[in-house]
């Protein structure tokens, strides 16, 4: 029933590879015998040192009309075999002799035979600080319009993402379809767009200090180095990077960032008072133009009648100003963690996008 | 032509969550609104301070004689459904939701519609410090001569696990029999052996701590946060962690840890004497028993002729002495940082248990 056959495997040497010899008898065609197969298998064995051996030469019968493809990763030859309109194409199974074979031979045959008539291409919008229902919210309108475009939305923890496919006949007016819907996405979606396709957060926030010339330091309480771990999760980002203080314990707020005891107890320690001053005091104590911090409550103990599993208090200081951002998160520990440190690396986008 | 169908994703709010759409018309069933859904739903939603929108509404509909799963780790209610002899079974794709939901609902349901003639189970040993090959070596003996059990041995960038399989008629003697073969491979591979199954190298090292009345604290440079973040992974960790420094700049390294610059000039940020005085200030001015540190080359920058790309030291000290270690790991930037993380944790696993 179909146009179109590909088999892998079979090819081999062995009582159980049968694949040419179900062909032939499948068409009624004769197997017969290909001397550059036979040519190839002899020269192969050799170079490796094995002699040929009486089931070795089975693999050089191939059905009769057929296109041989001499493969020169292993002894089995693959073939293209075209016949009333309807095509089989035989590949070894060995990974790497069929990855080869078919790259080389499969897909240029196959593109010759049929060119595409529509070239088809996806891009991802990459979104952080709204929510999926938000998303779907603000972009269900222009969605909806769209006839050229089919539009997916996936949520994961740490952002969601809008991915827009389309085809056009050419991978010219693909691209430039596929940007006109990007752009207005974009449009409607603003500054909650931090990149695209495989950018990371961390990736965009490094490349925004590396133009800017500027550095930052890190200070986690709840996190305890995760967004220092992200940060630096990008090759060479020893250049905005200087490092920070994880203050866990209070008393290494009070003692190595210089948070006074009478702060800490008057609004404890997940406080913007405390974040505010967490920030300030790292970016000074690791000389850097900016100091972040996040203080929080990730859970499952810790929380207060006031202060509940999910409060995360974080600032940022430039050195001039401090600006400060309350979360009340959900999820679990980790996924607590996991936003905070997300929505301290978009507070510190949006401060460089803004500047 | 399946028996059993179950789904996952496909329940959300945005215009491409169709699942029970698609169930429903499939089945020939109407689509109902669920009050106990849409109760969830809003009390979710109130909980993170989220309005309820329509589209959110369009998930409390479910196929009329589904057995609704409430879902109060999000909006999207899941469900089993029996129809004809044949159930199809639907979770959320969030993964949280759906692991917690199938655990909780489906597993449950499953073993009680189809209960099992012999009871099988697995057990896994999570194994640190050696690396796949040499755990082959070291069991190969004890596995082949088994015959009530089967092995499978995974590798994975953070340690060597070995699953132990086997079944018996009664749950009593399938654990029976898994005790006996864990003891025998615990036996063979030793203090390797960190854990089983669930448990992970961060909890173990909790534990010990926890027991042990001691508290740690990181200094960090190439892993930028990493085993800082690893160890606070566990709930109560405030218990035995202090906090710490992130180093990654030379100038934090001097001025937060009072490494002396001549120290840096001379043998260089990653080298032995500079790991052991990291471990031994940060052990000090984080008013912890223990100082751990973390220094070396994550690349694919900053190697020199001498020092490779993966080149890191290591140092534990307890006040009286101070333990180093020195490895050459493989792998890219990011599994570089993970495996010196591990490296630095197994380190103060084996410091504690020696003890």
């Amino acid at each position: 029933r179909s146009d179109l056959i590909i088999t892998t495997g079979g090819l081999g040497p062995t009582e159980d590879d049968i694949t040419y010899q179900i062909i032939a008898r499948a068409l009624n065609l004769k197997l017969i015998k290909y001397p550059e197969a036979e040519e190839n298998l002899k020269k192969f064995l050799n170079k490796i040192k094995i002699k040929v051996s009486l089931s070795n030469l089975k693999q050089v019968y191939l059905p009769e009309g057929a296109k041989i493809i001499i493969n020169q990763y292993g002894t089995a030859p693959a073939m293209i075999l075209e016949k009333d309109n309807k095509i089989i194409c035989s590949f070894p199974g060995v990974p790497h002799e069929m990855k080869n074979l078919i790259e080389e031979n499969l897909i240029p045959y196959l593109k010759e035979k049929f060119p595409p008539s529509m070239i088809k291409k996806s891009k991802t919008l990459k979104i952080t600080g709204l929510g999926e229902s938000s998303v779907n919210e603000l972009i269900r309108n222009y969605i909806n319009k769209q006839t050229n475009f089919s539009f997916g939305i996936y949520a994961n923890p740490e952002d969601i993402q809008v991915q827009v496919t389309t085809q056009a006949p050419t991978e010219k007016e693909t691209d430039k379809l596929l940007q006109l819907s990007v752009n207005q996405l974009t449009k409607i979606l603003g500054n909650y767009v931090y990149g695209t396709d495989k950018q990371s957060l961390e990736e965009v926030v490094g490349n925004l200090l590396k133009t800017k010339k500027l550095k930052v330091a890190v200070a986690e309480s709840c996190t305890g180095g995760m967004l220092g771990e992200m940060i630096t999760r990008i090759p060479g980002s020893s250049k905005y990077f200087q490092g920070g203080v994880i203050s866990y314990n209070a008393k290494v707020k009070e003692d190595l960032l210089k948070v006074p005891p009478e702060v800490i107890r008057k609004y404890g320690e997940v406080s913007k008072e405390v974040a505010q001053l967490m920030a300030e005091r790292v970016r000074r104590c690791c000389h850097s133009n900016i100091g972040i911090s996040i203080t929080g409550i990730a859970g499952p103990g810790g929380a207060t009648e006031k202060k509940k599993v999910g409060l995360v208090h974080m600032a940022l200081s430039d050195g001039k100003k401090t600006i400060t951002q309350k979360h009340q998160l959900f999820g679990n520990r980790q996924l607590v963690r996991l936003r905070s440190t997300r929505r301290a690396l978009n507070m510190l986008r949006m401060y460089l996008t803004k500047k």
